[in-house]
C-alpha cells in the first residue's frame, strides 16, 4: 500500500484537535502503517471551522459533512461531534464506503448503539474498517496491564476496584452547561467517566460484563442558567458494582464532584496470584505486585506496548500520545482488512452496562442481568 | 483522685497483648489521667495466660472471669475475647458496677447490641463508664481528620470513598479457620473490616448512616478442614453503597482476597470545599486538599490529637499507640464521670449497618432503610 | 509578520526527531507565533536523512549543511548534532544571518563556547536572535517553579538539593560507545546530566554559581570494544557542592550508574518560608510547601506556564511538549527581535560550573572559584 | 538467666523517656531475652526525676550517678545525657563492671572516643559488655536492607545517596539554644544529623569509609539569645562525599534549614545489580528494585528482622519500638557474653568520619584519608 489514505475529521474543538494532532503526527512515530494525507476539517462555523484547519495542518475545511462523505480523495471518516450526532454521520460514512474512527460513546442510546453495530458488520463484509475512540486503551501502562493479565501474570482476576473522578462541578454555583441537560448530553458523570471505567474493566479483563447494581445521584440538583435557575437532569456522580461472565466483581465510582481530583482514573485489579494499579494522572507508570511488593513499572521501555515508536527509556508520554497510537492502530488495521479493536460491537457492550446501571437505579439498587443481545 | 485502679484484661492473645500493652505503657505518656494497676489478666488455659501475665506486665492471672467481676481490686474489665463472648462478659461486668473497655465489634448480632446497650445505659445512671475499642478513632490522622471535618474546613461533606483490604485469604488452599465459620465469627470480612470502615464513616463526618444497598461474595466456597474440605460461611469480601441523614454518599469496599494490601484501610473524603485522604499503611499521614493541591501533613506536631504525649514532630507512631491513647481516653472519662465515645450505642449503631448491608445483599442489591431503634 | 519563517534542522536521530516533532506542531498550539516551514532536513546520510524527512513532515533532505546555510528560504538553523560540531555550525550559521536554535550543551569547550558567544553577540546586533536548548525549562512544572520562587513565594533559597540518575551503564558488561571517549563525547554523566542539572539551578533561583568543589568518578574503567576491552575516559558519575552569589548551597549528583532510575532528575529547593520538589518521571507535577504541608500540585491548569496551548486540567503532558513550547518561546523571540533565554551565554555559564567542577575533582576536590569573565 | 538484671538510666528527658520506654517493655515483646527491673531513674533534678520516675515505671530515683554506679542490684547502665558527659559516666560504669548502653554519638570529640574504646576494651576482657545506641540499626526496614545487601541482592554497592534533612532552625528568628553553642553541643547538624547517616552508610553496606570532602555551612550565623543577639558557632547545614574501603562513593547532606522535613533520614544505595531505598518519615517501608521496578515493600511480615516481636502483617511499628529492639538485642549479648553490635569502636569509625568532614570543610573542600587507628 504505497498510497496516502485521505482522513476526514468532523469537529473541530476539543476531540477534533485532539484527533487532528494524532493524523499530523501518526507517519512521523509509525512509519510501518498506511500514510495519510490531513484532507478535510469538517465543522458548522466556517470561519471557525477555518482557522483551526489552518493551524492544525489541514488541506481544506468544510461545513457540510454529508457532501465530504461524497469525495474520492476522503478514505476515513473520523467523527468528533457530540454523541447526538454520531449515529446518523457514521452510517452515512460506511454506506459510502469510508472507514470510520468514531469518538466514544458509541452513540447516546442502546438502540441507536444497536443499530450502528448492525451497520458496521454489513459495512465489514464489504472491507469497510470501523472503530470506536477509547482512547486509554492506547496508554501503554493498560495495554501492558492487559497483556499481563492475559498472559496469566496475576492468576485469575477476582476483584477490580475503579474509581474516574473530577472535580470541575464541585462548586455548587458553576454555571449550566449542555453537559447538564439530558436530552442533549444523554448521561452525567456516568456516561462521560463511566463508560471508559467499564470499557476498561472489559478490556483489561478480557471479560464480559453481565450484570450491574447501580446508583446515580445529583449532589446540586440546579444551576444558574441563562435564565435564573435551571434544573440539572443528569447524574453527577454514579457508583455500580459490577459482575462478569467469569465470576470477578467490579467496584466502579465516578463524579465531577470530587474536590481535588483533575483526571483520576484509577483502576487496581486483584487476582489469585498478583495485582495491578493504574492511575490516569501518573499514566507513565503501573503498579504490578505479584508477590515482592507493589512495584513501579515506568512504562516507558522498548518493549512495552507502543513505547518504541516513540522515545527512549523514561522520556515519560503524555494524554495526546494515545491518539496518535490509536490512528496507528486503525490505520494498521485498514492496511490489511480486519476489524480493529475496540469495534462499535464493544461500544454497544460498554453502552448496555451503562444502561444497566441506569436501570438497577431506577429501581433501588436492585440488580440488573445484561442480556448480550 | 489519687488511688490507682485496678484493670482486669480478659483475653491474652494478639488483642489482649495490645491492650496489655496499653494499660501497661498509658501511665508514661498521660500522666494527667488515673493511674492503672495491671491487676489481672483472665484466660482459659492457666499455664498460658500465667507466663502472658508475668511477660505482659500483670499481678496475676486467673481463668474464671466470673470471679474476676467479684473482686474490689479490680475497677475496670476490658474484654478482648471473640466477639460471642462479649455480651455475656460485659453484661455481667456491668452489673458487678466495674467500668467496660470492650473490643469491636460490640457484639455477633444486633439483637445481643441492643441488649448490651440497655444494660450499659442502666448502668451509667450508676456512674459507671463503658466503651467500644474501635482504636483506629485514636489515629492522630483520623480525629485531626474528624477535627478538620467538623471544623467545616473541607465544606459540606458530598461523597466518602473507603476501603479496607487485606490478602490473607488469597491463597485458595489457605486451610479453614474459625473465623470463616458463620456461627462462630458471625461475619467475615463485613463484620471485621467493614465494622471499622462504617464507624469511621461517622465518626469523621458526624453524621449518621440511614441507609445501605449491599453485595457480600465468597470467592473460595470451600476450604481444607481438618476432616477434608469445609464449606465456608461467610463473606470474604463485600461492597455497599450508603446513605448518610445530611445527604452524604459513601462507597465501601472491603476485602480479604485483595493480593499485596496488608492492613488496606483507605478513606477518602470529598466535600464542597476540600478533601481529605488516609491511609492505614501510612497512618502518621493525611493527605488535605483544600484548594492548593494534596498536601501531605505529617500529622506529628504538638497540636495534633494525642501527639503531644508522645515524642517530637516527625517521630512516627505506629498501630499499637492508638491502644494506648484509646486507654488515656477511657480513664479521663472514669475520673470525670462521663461517658467516652465511642460509647455501645455507637457500636451498636455500626452492627445496624453491617445488618442492613447483609439483608440488601440477600435481597439481590435492594435498597434497606436503617430505622435507628 | 505573515510570512512563514523556514526551518532547518541538521541531525535526524534521536534530538532531530524530537525537535521535528517541535516545528511540526508549534503552529496548532501556539497560533499566536509565526508560522513556519519544515523546509529541509539535514544530515550525512544520504538515504537516511531522506527517510527521515519524509516522515517527520520535512519539505526536503540534504547532505551539506554549508549549503544549506546560504539558502533563502532558511531563516532558522536548529542545531541538533554531536557537541563537537556545535560550533563550527552555529557559527557559520549566524555569520548567514539565519536565527539559531543550538542543542545543549553550548560546546564541548569552555573556550568555544566564548568563542561562539562573542559571535552570537555580534549577529544579535544585527537582530539575529540565538538560544541554546535547554528545554527542561519549559516543563509546566519548572517554569512554574521559577515564578514562585521569583515571587517570593519560599522566601530566600538557601539550599538546593539535586541529581539526575539514570541506570543505562549499570552493567559493567554494556558495551563501548562514543560517548564514553572523551575526544568525542567531551564528558561523561556531568557533561550529559550535570548540564541539566546546573541550568536549572540558575534557571530556578535566577542566581549564578561561583563556586564549585566536585568529583568524578568511573566505576567501570573499561568496556568491551570493538577490538577488545576500550578505556572508558570519561565520568560515569560525578558529585559537587556549589555556592551561588547570593549565599545558596546546592548539592549535585549524576550519574549513569543509578539502578532502577531511568530519566530520574529531581530538583528540591529549600527556602526561608517554603520549598519545592520535582522530580521528571513526573514531570506534571510539583510539590509545594508553604507551611501547610508538601502540596502535590497537578500542573495542568490553564494559568500554569505553557498549559494553555495544550490540553484542558488533568490531561498530562509529555517529554516531548517541552520542545515544542521551546520552539514557540524562541518563534515570538523572533517575531519581536527580541534575545530569548537561554542564550548563548547563559549556556556557556553552565559551561564554566562544569570546568570548574572538573578543576576540583583533579585537586581532590579544593573549592574553585568560578570568574564570570 | 533466671535473675531479672537491674537497669539504671542516666537522663529523664527526651532520650530518657524513650530509653525507660524500652525497658518497661522489653520483656513483653521479648520473651528470651534477660528479664529487667527497672531499679534506678538518674537525673539532676530531684522533684523532675522522681516524677519522671513514677510515671515511667521506674523503681527508684537518684541525682548522683556515681552512687547508683556502685550498687549491686544495679547491672545495667544507660546513658542518656548530653554528649559532653558521656566519656566520664561511661568510664566510670565500665570501670565499677556495669554492662554499658550509651546514646550517640559516642563522645563529642575524637581523643575521647579514642579512650572509651580502650576504657570498653579492657572492660570486655572482664565479661563486661558495652554498646552505642544508633538505633535506627533496629528499623526493621534497615536491617532488612543491610540483610539483602549482604546477601549480594543488589550486587556490588557503588554509590548511596543520603540526607538527613530537618526544619526546626528553619525560622532565622528561632532562638538561641544550647544546641547551638560548639563548646556545649560540640558539632550542629552534622553532630547530630550526620553521626545517624555515616553510621548507616557503614551499617548498610558492611564497609568502611575511608576518605571524606567536606562543606560546613551556617545560614543564620546568630541567633537571639537571652542577651541580645549571640553568635551560632555550629554548622546548621553540611555536605560531603565519602569514599569507602571497598570503593563505593556516598554523599550526605544534613540540615536543620530543610523547610518542611520534619525527619528526613532518606537512603537510596545503588548496586550494580539493585537499589534500594529508605525513607525514616515512612520508617515502615523499603523499596527495592532488582529488575522489575521499585517495589514498595512494607516491611511487617514475621520473617522480616524485629517484626516477629511485634504485630501481625501491616500493623507498622513507630520511632520507639526501635529503642526497645535495640534494648533486647543488649540483653541478648549480656546473656551469652558476646558484644553486641554497633560497639564503641563503632561509634569511634562514626566520629572519625565526621571530624575529617569537619577537617576537609576547614581546607575548602579538600579530600582528607581517614586512618583507622
Amino acid at each position: 500500500m504505497t498510497d496516502r489514505l485521505g482522513v476526514a475529521v468532523v469537529g473541530y474543538s476539543f476531540m477534533g484537535k485532539a484527533h487532528s494532532n494524532a493524523w499530523r503526527n501518526v507517519g512521523a512515530f509509525y512509519p510501518d502503517v498506511p500514510g495519510v494525507t490531513q484532507q478535510v476539517l469538517v465543522g458548522r462555523d466556517h470561519a471557525q471551522v477555518d482557522d483551526a484547519a489552518r493551524r492544525f495542518g489541514w488541506e481544506e475545511s468544510a461545513t457540510d459533512w454529508s457532501e465530504v462523505l461524497q469525495r474520492d480523495d476522503v478514505h476515513i471518516v473520523d467523527i468528533c461531534t457530540p454523541g447526538h450526532l454520531h449515529a446518523e454521520i457514521a452510517e452515512a460514512a460506511l454506506s459510502a464506503g469510508k472507514h470510520v474512527l468514531l469518538e466514544k460513546p458509541l452513540t447516546n442510546t442502546v438502540a441507536e448503539s444497536e443499530r450502528l453495530v448492525a451497520c458496521a458488520t454489513e459495512a465489514a463484509g464489504a472491507g469497510v474498517v470501523s472503530m470506536v475512540g477509547f482512547n486509554y486503551r492506547r496508554v501503554p501502562a493498560l495495554a501492558h496491564a492487559r497483556d499481563l493479565i492475559a498472559d496469566g501474570r496475576i492468576g485469575e482476576v477476582r476483584s477490580v476496584r475503579a474509581a474516574y473522578l473530577q472535580d470541575w462541578l464541585v462548586d455548587a454555583d458553576a454555571p449550566m452547561t449542555w453537559r447538564l441537560r439530558k436530552e442533549q448530553a444523554g448521561s452525567g458523570a456516568l456516561g462521560d467517566l463511566g463508560s471508559h471505567v467499564v470499557d476498561q474493566v472489559q478490556f483489561l479483563l478480557g471479560d464480559e460484563v453481565t450484570s450491574a447494581s447501580g446508583r446515580l445521584h445529583t449532589f446540586v440538583p440546579s444551576r444558574p442558567g441563562a435564565d435564573g435557575s435551571e434544573p440539572v437532569t443528569v447524574d453527577d456522580a454514579a457508583w455500580a458494582t459490577l459482575g462478569t461472565r467469569r465470576g470477578a466483581v467490579a467496584s466502579v465510582e465516578v463524579s465531577r464532584m470530587a474536590f481535588g481530583r483533575k483526571n483520576g482514573l484509577t483502576l487496581e485489579v486483584y487476582g489469585s496470584q498478583g495485582s495491578i494499579s493504574f492511575g490516569l494522572e501518573r499514566l507513565n507508570e503501573l503498579v504490578v505486585d505479584t508477590g515482592s511488593g507493589g512495584a513501579r513499572v515506568l512504562v516507558t521501555e522498548p518493549d512495552h506496548p507502543y513505547v518504541e515508536a516513540w522515545w527512549p527509556p523514561g522520556h515519560v508520554l503524555g494524554w495526546d500520545h494515545t491518539f496518535t497510537s490509536q490512528a496507528a492502530d486503525f490505520l494498521a488495521a485498514v492496511a490489511v482488512g480486519t476489524q480493529p479493536s475496540p469495534g462499535f460491537a464493544e461500544g454497544l457492550a460498554v453502552q448496555r452496562v451503562l444502561g444497566a446501571i441506569e436501570d438497577s437505579s431506577a429501581r433501588d439498587g436492585l440488580r440488573v442481568e445484561i442480556t448480550a443481545h
